[in-house]
């Protein structure tokens, strides 16, 4: 059962017999996510430890996915597993209304690290709950109904954030905009504004979204709810100077900056939160994920001092069972903690400086399927072309192809669980991921692009 | 710093200091639902255990509200902290579209349970979430857009979800029903239809509820949502055929039946799940809370056959990064087995008919300010009037009152954690409470009626 270097020791014959029944159970009872239930065939996953996940039948794969881009501290994390441990032995649940210990420290260290005066935290179960309450603060603090918000974006999938949403993932539940007023993005690569450098890209994007805010009326845009570097829709790192515009507009027109950071706060980017990279400070900043690496079901939203004021003598009309859930919130605490204490990140800066970005620069010199590589800490996409002149994508937006297909079983031969989407291969390991590990990626990546090559000129 | 029998040996002086620091960080820093913040004074809870919870001054309360009446099987459960301690130990997180053994099993433990064809989970943070993904798979599955809802229903507190609830929570976040249309529920205390007799309530509540769908044209109605027995808006059991009669409602006009057993599921009255008191298939049947006690935060969507078709090979337009969260799930098979292991289900029905209905029936008898009592299982409410001719409640729909101040004041002088809303207290402990810790809560209640009653004639 076991070849050596490919099958790793630390899955038995009984593991990988319990995961056949477990795929067989799936198959029959588990309903997935974004999907075609008919022709699904899922990976079955024994085990995980730090970089690494085991699929059924007991081959390691690194994981260039942190899974959905949430366990930041990688798997397994013996420190925050034994915190759950302790708190599950002391106080699984309590309801969100009482004063429980781990709710107020995660609350407090929180506070402590996102920027401004985001003092105040509401803790949700994911991010598409705190995107959700994000906005209906929003709204209750300006008075005004409107939500603006960048095509290509991702916010959740409860109705309002799947609305708000300007990715393909909204198509099968649009409500044509009702609520809801779209903006293009700042996207140097592809730009929507014919720009020529990353300087006309910040004037011509932010001189468009303020044409937006005047043809929508600005008195009636509650809030603009912007994700600091666009993840899943494609790690468009927003140019200089563009941040702090949308602040300044978001000043000048009375507007709610909601800063979505589900995917890159807690250092994904290099630094604690994406926006500190532009030194701006939003009105609300939602999170989810990194805070406890998806360890137990966790989001949230810090607010500023003067939203809060709002809500000081007039009551918030939003809850949840599990706001504040002790054993989420423990997870929190266990994970911000070995975050400092390792320097986890520091090291997501020091690998996209060192390793990635070198790195994946050279990738891209060296294949033509490649159009671009963008990205920061630990945090990259590599744009797929059939030609790098007419940036014709591998795959079209909101689809698939062989090509991309060819690629990613290519990743997945190679020894890797890649984050694929659309025509694009995104780098996003754990942050505390070392050196070798980086570098073993970016040799699967380099060998398996060959196969993408084959589909470029 | 102790008293006998009030303080209680487990809680130490340290405990209680660090219970201080925790109030005081909550008041800083955590934003606590649907209340106004500056205001606040929450219970610092210290320990839990079984039927009870510790408050910040280390006194012990007998926990009648089961937190969010989520802790079905009593805080602490040591089968499912370990369950949790061991799958903590073993997977924490990991990606929805991957197998993953404990949320297999809890998939298919849930399918074996809820009733009818409900054979397929889609799995959830909680209760909102599962009714937003709920109402997105009916609208896919019958093509049309429009949720009916009954006033006096809460579920949930994400956008839609609080837009589809019919009680006072959705007040501050009304959209003037964008997508909804609400009818009147059966409620035969305080008929909306001046029926005299459950029989005539039954009629004509199902009338009205028909009239409604002609009105709003059955063509244009997706969903039908209703839980199966109200719960916070104030448990009122629907009279015998009610359900036969939404049922066949469903049937005859092609709408989705979705059975939010969110706080009634998994044992509550009695049942499994509150349908099986009248023998029904809901289409969709939604739960949370129950179904792990809420250790760790998990909700979901069961399923039926014919709808799951419709995702065979169409993709369903919805997802979350925690769907079917490892440790989640493995708290939910643990609660499961738990609950059959000890009869919990049993337990329930039990001390329904034989402590609570009984009990409460003296208690109604005795004291002027009982209007009503009605429940099923461990789910019961009572409410309040000033005049049991008049009925006017004791304190007004979407309000407080003094008297119900001193009510609540005195059942936690007593020894007690209640759940209470508006003009009710409801009687929603632990399934597995024995019937010592039941007469002792009775006993609680009866003693400070005595409050309440001299604010009735
Ligand atoms: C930027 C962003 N916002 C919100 C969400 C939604 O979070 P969740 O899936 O926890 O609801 C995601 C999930 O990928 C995300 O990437
Ligand atoms: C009947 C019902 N549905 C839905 C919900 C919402 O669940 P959650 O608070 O987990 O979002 C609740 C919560 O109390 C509920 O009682």
């Amino acid at each position: 059962m076991s070849t050596p270097g490919t099958f790793i020791a630390g899955v038995t014959d009984a593991d990988i017999e319990e995961g056949r029944r477990a795929y067989q159970q799936d198959r029959e009872h588990v309903f997935h996510s974004w999907s075609a239930q008919a022709g699904l065939d899922p990976m079955t996953v024994l085990r995980t430890e730090g970089s690494y996940v085991w699929d059924g039948e007991g081959r390691r794969l690194l994981d260039f996915s942190s899974q959905m881009v949430n366990t930041n501290i990688g798997h397994q994390h013996p420190a925050v597993v034994r915190a759950i441990q302790d708190q599950a032995a002391k106080i699984c649940t309590i309801a969100p209304s009482h004063v429980n210990a781990a709710r107020s420290e995660a609350a407090r260290l929180i506070a402590e690290l996102t920027p401004g005066d985001l003092n105040h935290v509401f803790f949700t179960n994911g991010g598409a709950d705190a995107n959700e309450h994000a906005i209906r603060m929003a709204r209750v603090h300006t008075g005004r109904h409107k939500v603006l918000s960048a095509y290509r974006s991702y916010h959740g999938g409860t109705d309002l954030a799947v609305n708000v949403t300007g990715d393909t993932r909204r198509f099968g539940n649009d409500h044509a905009g009702v609520g809801v007023a779209r903006f293009l993005p700042a996207y140097p690569y592809r730009s929507y504004f014919d720009s020529t450098s990353e300087e006309e890209e910040t004037t011509r994007a932010l001189r468009h979204l303020e044409d937006v805010i005047l043809l929508e009326g600005p008195e009636s845009i509650a809030a603009l709810i912007l994700e600091s570097v666009p993840g899943t829709p494609g790690i468009y790192v927003p140019p200089k100077g563009y941040m702090q515009g949308v602040r300044n507009l978001a000043d000048k027109y009375g507007i709610v900056w909601i800063a979505d950071e589900v995917m890159v706060g807690f250092g994904r980017t290099g630094e604690w939160f994406a926006v500190d990279h532009w030194d701006q400070r939003p009105d609300l900043m939602t999170f989810a994920k990194g805070v406890n690496s998806g360890y137990v079901p966790l989001g949230g939203v810090a607010i500023s001092d003067e939203i809060y004021q709002t809500f000081a003598e007039r009551p918030y009309p939003g809850g949840l069972t599990y706001s504040g859930h002790p054993l989420a919130c423990a997870a929190a605490v266990a994970t911000i903690q070995a975050m400092k204490d390792e320097g986890m990140v520091e090291n997501a800066r020091r690998l996209g400086t060192e390793v990635f970005g070198p790195g994946l620069a050279e990738i891209a010199e060296k294949h033509p399927s490649v159009g671009d590589v963008r990205g920061l800490g630990c945090f990259w996409a590599i744009e797929l072309v059939k030609d790098r002149q007419t940036k014709e994508p591998l795959a079209p937006y909101g689809g698939s192809s062989a090509a991309m297909g060819e690629l990613i079983g290519a990743l997945k031969a190679g020894g890797m669980l890649p984050f694929a989407n659309y025509n694009r291969i995104h780098v996003a390991p754990p942050l505390n991921m070392s050196t070798e590990e980086a570098r073993e990626g970016l040799r699967i990546i380099d060998e398996a692009l060959s196969v993408a090559d084959a589909h470029a000129v």
